[in-house]
């Protein structure tokens, strides 16, 4: 093993924690295209956002221009309860993998919502507490973000309502548990409890929801509902934001131990982990002060990156909320049902898609057996057993690792790891059982769904 | 809050981990007694145990001398994977409470096993691995255990044979493919691998098995197959000698910020936990350097110190194991379903025994919704679901917070918790329904179980 000195797991001390937040659209010359009105087709205004989004919140998601927010004090107690995160220095997988690259990984998933979700929902609970409303509504597919948000309001006092696809409902009854733990009432979607739910059950009974219904249900409570707001746990600014605490103590750890990393790599589905882990260290980027190689991940199924196009569409298949200039799919795009639930979204992070488009990321898309053969062998070496989504950045870090073989470069590559795998054991037993299919959309089937992009100027 | 300088986790530094741990036994007057063999009724040799225990392992299990066992560096390597686990400073649970009391937590969940077991799983491993073995066996209940063996075996590259529960391996399928993940058979017991299995499934149709039955047919296997040893995750003097590097760190980290323990509170089970956490502050106590109050919470369901006998008894329900010393409520005792599955055991660890004989510690027991009630405030305020056999301790843990409210006393609680509960959400559904019992033995029940002990002199 290299460079014996620096420890397994580098923590940082309490008071190395980062205070504020890094907004790092400050930095970006080219802004993300701002969120249109779904109706007039005009730049959405704060009062336009204001019944939807709490007010504190919807500066933030329009604020492209302070590169530094403070983090109240309160999110960072919160913040001391499961953080830092240790940035862990792999060395078992390196002597496995018998590779002179030194790898790195930021591990977000010990809390009990098991993902980095958590750093958000704890932010937009605060917000949503100061601003003295009663609760929040979401929606939730495989349930990290439901789980983070119920904990977050849990710790606030908050009411919170989680509109969860039915068909996760059923499946995922542990997650769904973990919710009611923490005092969160959780409704499958659709339900008969909105508008919108009944009407696509009379339009389709017996369906078992999706993550566009359910978005749909939780806005259509919040904004009829006195003293609600509906939160969203990514795709949104403010989310990449919160998210920074990621970067920031990554790179605070890195520079401790006077690392400096070589490749960045991330799981992408609508951005927050990527954003949150790669913001301090694109700003360098941007400012000209360093350069990275930077590898976005996402599943063949979902490949809204390296598939897509660059365009505004709808940020949910509803078409109720407002337009975003994305990568997309195409609102009405259905990812195949991919294991990795939290990576099945048709577009992408605004922000990502303009640093994407500027040519700071790269992008490249993993198939889901292979996934889980990364997420096996990681398993057995590092002694944990990594979420679906995670183990999309695990399968890269390796082939990058694997390269370093053969060139013999000692390259330093820094990965995300989001979260663990606990409520996903069906999927690794499909896996097991050699059950486990790779979809990927044909380019016909991509073709049509872009085909029915809004039309914006 | 109070000391504001203390942060909400102490982290030891990796050269601040143990080098060596800490054998209780040693400074001991009264050792605990010595195992019996069954046929012979007289004390266990070195040469009976080999056949079922690594030579290593063995001698550790024999020596009641040696106050110090150097851990092997692969052991430390692994350690530092997940090690040190955090003294936790609940500052939040406090405030909740509004105790004057100072309240600390030495958290072992943040592994994929879920608990502390790992930390004696990858010494059996390791002991097995230098010994040539090509592989171990072992039972299963709640799963824990199996899960922290397979990752253990399968860091060493040893072949794992894993006997469940078969209601467990029925009702919890998700620990099942964590163990699979990590390379592990795992067969549900009693199964048709082994003489005890068959004659018990022939006598017994349509069983779904018992700890005991999956321990017999786990020693069979063990004795019968060249190259191969059993592996236990509990009781023994072995487990409580690598488990005590949960109290070593939890002493130094004390030690660090200037803190004295007054009141230190475990779960007990068949000891693991308790007897790893409190090893060294007894070790205090035995050479009259300080003094604490020591309390072992189990269930009222299965309650081994609180109404058993102190009494040489069988430690698997089979009657094939050695016999020990213990508080027991006789092998013969079939706990109630408690969900807390790491603590239905009959007996308790010889040592833990002998302590207890001699007043070093106290015991209490406590009721399985009131353990439920206090997991559910923990894990809002905390922000950590534990697993039903932590919660017990945390039960008593508020119980003494709350004390000090009255009393004004700003005493020091540390308490252990164990593991976390994301494999355990079927028992808080059932709590959350309002479906969950409290079982208690009888005064008959436990009478008719004891007058079956065996008759040792």
């Amino acid at each position: 093993m290299s460079n014996e000195k620096i420890p397994y797991k580098i923590y940082l001390e309490e008071n190395e924690m980062p205070k504020e937040w890094y907004n790092v659209r400050a930095d970006m010359k080219n802004k993300p295209a701002p969120l249109l009105n779904p109706g007039t087709l005009q730049p959405m205004t704060a009062e336009e956002l204001a019944p939807v989004f709490c007010d504190e919140l919807v500066k933030q998601e329009l604020d492209d221009t302070t590169p530094y927010i403070a983090i109240p004090e309160e999110i960072r107690n919160f913040y001391k309860m499961y953080r830092p995160s240790p940035l862990v220095r792999a060395y078992c997988l390196e002597k496995k993998l018998g590779t002179p690259a030194k790898i790195y990984y930021k591990f977000e998933g010990n809390n009990t919502s098991g993902s980095h979700k958590l750093n958000s929902a704890i932010a937009q609970a605060y917000y949503a507490k100061k601003q003295g409303l009663k609760g929040v509504t979401t929606e939730t597919g495989a349930g990290q973000w439901g789980t983070a948000l119920s904990m977050a309001c849990s710790y606030f006092d908050l009411d919170c309502k989680v509109y969860m696809v039915k068909v996760s409902y059923e499946q995922k009854p542990f997650r769904r548990e973990v919710m009611r733990t923490y005092g969160a009432s959780v409704t499958p979607s659709p339900s008969t409890e909105t508008e919108i739910g009944k009407k696509i059950l009379a339009d389709h009974p017996g369906t078992t929801g999706s993550l566009g219904c359910a978005i749909s249900e939780a806005v259509e409570v919040a904004t009829k509902t006195e003293g609600y707001r509906y939160v969203l746990g990514s795709v949104l600014n403010q989310v990449l934001l919160h998210q920074s605490v990621i970067g920031l103590e990554t790179k605070a750890a890195l520079d401790k131990i006077g690392e400096k990393a070589d490749i960045i790599i991330g799981c992408a589905g609508g951005g927050s982990n990527l954003g949150g882990l790669i913001s301090p260290f694109v700003g360098q980027m941007l400012r000209g002060e360093a350069d990275y190689r930077i590898i976005a991940v996402e599943p063949a199924s979902c490949p809204s990156f390296t598939r897509g196009k660059y365009a505004y569409d709808f940020c949910d298949t509803g078409m109720v909320c407002p337009l975003a200039k994305m990568y997309t799919l195409g609102s009405g795009f259905i990812p195949a049902p991919n294991h990795a639930g939290g990576l099945r979204y048709h577009g992408m992070s605004s922000t990502l898609s303009q640093l994407y488009d500027d040519g700071f990321i790269e992008a490249t898309s993993v198939k889901q057996t292979e996934v889980f053969e990364a997420a096996e062998y990681f398993a057995r070496v590092e002694g944990i057993l990594p979420a679906p989504e995670s183990s999309h950045a695990i399968k890269v870090a390796i082939d990058e690792a694997k390269k370093c073989i053969e060139t013999g470069e000692e390259k330093t590559i820094v990965f995300g790891l989001t979260g663990t795998g606990y409520f996903d054991m069906f999927a690794y037993e499909k896996f097991h059982d050699g059950k486990m299919d790779d979809y990927i959309p044909t380019d016909a089937e991509i073709a049509e769904s872009l085909s029915k992009l809004p039309k914006v100027d």
